[in-house]
């Protein structure tokens, strides 16, 4: 028996349900936010402004882990109340990043979704632990992990139990400058050859600028991708962290309506 | 006065004229062909074929740089009749590659339009040549140029006299393998924010292989390139180089159709 | 105040003490062992090896983080004793790798020496938690870090009180494939002109070749090194793991005697 | 029959002869000279400073293929009494950059040695032009060219008769920034595991530092090269191009000594 990561056939695609949500069914899943969470006005108003532009899953990131240790590290987990207000005050699906296994304990309960990121895709230790639950959880490419490496971190979930794995192309490490990172758009379509799991990209750390993040959105879209992670901020002059790549409240509906149009032409709905 | 090729204003924009296609105007300009010309009853049914399918401008290559000495390094000088051929039998534009200033006083009265590849990108000295001629030139991005190099590389051909340049994305070189090249799709619209050049993309070099060419080229429509340049033979496996990222016919056709829908929505003419 | 890793001057140079070996100080020190531990025997073999060929600390991986999870994952916390009984037996310092805050807790008084692995050095949860301790650490450069992110790898450890810090440079993941990753040599004099702490280089990791590893090894001493961490086994062609990068007893006792004749030259002593 | 470029045994080691010197025979050739002949007061300066450290061949380069059409290009056809200057006035060997069929011509019966710079490297009718003549010439490798693409253009020039190729590794390009490019230490082995031609380093393109060409010198004898290509000026600050990486006149002296002692360890003699 081969690795489960693996396609059985041409046709094999298993969806990712998160609540009501299902993730590789036709459709086109939007999973936007802040890139993190700084206080409980920031995360409502974005929160808000999500669910008006019709995404169905909040990016709500407590834990940030930063190349500098001077860097903005997250709010924390003084910021679980916020996951709980939001998920009070709107209809949005919540989810989050785990840095370590002391992160997963702490916000299992309180999230519908977790992510572990390009940093935590070499963190072995920490997907078999979250193999181990059921939760629905986003893995994103590591900066130089090649395909087969990053199909193998998925595998270290699924081998444990968890098969709720959606796959996030995120960029890669190259010599180029002027993007953050190098959004490599053919490891959708690459990744559907050789898995049945769900593929979505993350825009906004690949683009690095936010002039860049809707032409990287519609470019998932119709290379086949499942849905995007995206940062919208309502300020993002004022964020925290990555208020360069970071949507405004007018960016991000327009860029919806521009998704919904491209949709019906590629048969998914956003 | 900064380089030629620097945009002057956020609108700046500028199409490139190749007898009566403009590239760059509201239009998703597809030019097609095989990888090289191999003899002249395949390059009059390859013509035939982007004819039919409603491609504009023809890929007729005579020359190929190849890696290795020992592999195909195409017709060369006899496949100048073939040219006019193709010409005399088709309403097709012909385009082709030039690796030396010897080739570009061979091919200059037999082509609408040159091409610069991606190994010829840092061969200054033939884009100085490229530059004191008028023709419209494809120019392609090396394998390891950041969008800085490229740029400057095209400012060899403007400073020279012609300002009739299209950059080309064909992928660039990095640790990832299942692709041939990894496609930095959004070279695309960060070059539109450098030049007022038009942006084209090679969706066969960069994806290596055919099942990727068709995601690709729809990546492309999408996040904002003004066409494409891509392999089609009428018999892939038969190719005498580049069989593996070629299209046939029928996955051509099909192609075309799908662009045709998707331009519709981006506001772009197949 | 600027980060700690910083160097505070030209001449300024920190050496790490690990028991009665001094990294850093006029000499180059020799870290050797297996990639992992098997058992006893082989472990002990392996020790009196290296013991005899005139190295100090014994390379000792009881966990491995491995692409696959289908991969020798180490012998985990049962390889204890054996670390107890190496102690026993040999002069040898014992230096480990900790993949979690688990392994950390586990082996921290059973080992003179912890290494976060390149995989690790992004995991900046578990840096704080080394940096809790006082205990000597490799920190080796991750596979697609910079110098920049690999000295704030470093600050994490150092701003939570740990100044014990050794530099491992071991390759960085590029186009190349004949080595397993591309020995940045440059990176050992371009992080001593930037910080204070020592330098090592790992040829085993870098090469993935055995023929390869003394020319690295050289080549580390003669760039200005600090030491190097090597991987040799008892029986290569056994090993249960990187058999293709481990030099067999000749091979390492030999160069070791390359190394004493380069080092005096160097001005250094191995 | 394979390849010409590949060795037929394990000790298949072919020299290559300039005049009097012998690149691969137990010799540490040390080629060294400015970026760009400049004038001929700067040429001789330079010329003497290089004959009286004891290298043998002058960097002379008068053609510069620039990045930017608007960076120094070199001075040209004048500058051929400069090399023969420096030919009457020293016993030095000149050495030279050809970037085009046009410069072969021009430049043959002036010199005794023929580059083919990075940009070069994959300028195949170039390569098959220095094939043809009987000049010894050193091949550089291309910034994104693997070992594979490197050993095939050399055997562009064997194969159309010159057998007198000498590989020079100058770095490659990767995401690193703080060196020009990464040198590739551990091409010099791996090339001589593949190739009986000999192999030298240039350490001033990979460095692109003045402060790190010593080490990358010194790990390049260590590594097991032939020798180096060494930027040396007479006044770095006043220099029209790679200032920052040219060795002033008491540090070129200064690293002569220290690679002759570790010449004597290596078996070599510089």
């Amino acid at each position: 028996m081969g690795p489960q990561v693996r396609k059985q056939g041409p046709d094999h695609r298993v969806a990712v349900r998160c609540g009501d949500v299902e993730i590789g069914e036709n459709s086109f899943t939007v999973i936007a936010g802040p890139c993190a969470i700084e206080n409980l006005d920031q995360a409502l108003l974005a929160a808000k402004l999500v669910e008006e532009a019709g995404a169905k899953v909040f990016r709500a990131s407590l834990f940030k882990p930063r190349t500098s240790p001077y860097s903005f590290q997250g709010i924390g987990a003084e910021g679980v109340p916020i996951l709980q207000a939001i998920k009070a005050e709107t209809s949005l699906l919540v989810e989050t990043e785990v840095l370590s296994l002391a992160h997963l304990e702490l916000l299992h309960d309180h999230v519908d979704m977790l992510r572990v990121g390009a940093r935590g895709m070499r963190n072995y230790e920490l997907l078999k632990e979250v193999g181990k639950t059921q939760k629905p959880v986003i893995l994103k490419r590591g900066m130089s992990a090649t395909l087969e490496d990053f199909l193998f971190a998925a595998e270290y979930v699924l081998v444990n139990g968890n098969r709720n794995v959606v796959m996030c192309e995120r960029g890669i490490r190259t010599f180029e400058t002027y993007t953050r990172n190098t959004l490599d758009i053919l490891a959708v379509p690459a990744l559907k050859e050789m898995t049945h799991l769900p593929v979505i990209v993350d825009p906004s750390h690949s683009a690095g600028r936010s002039s860049l993040v809707g032409p990287a959105s519609k470019a998932a879209l119709a290379v086949g991708a499942d849905g995007i992670l995206i940062e919208v901020h309502p300020d993002p002059a004022a964020a925290l962290s990555d208020g360069d790549q970071s949507l405004d409240p007018p960016a991000f509906l327009s860029l919806m309506g521009e998704l919904r149009r491209l949709a019906v032409v590629m048969g998914k709905e956003v």
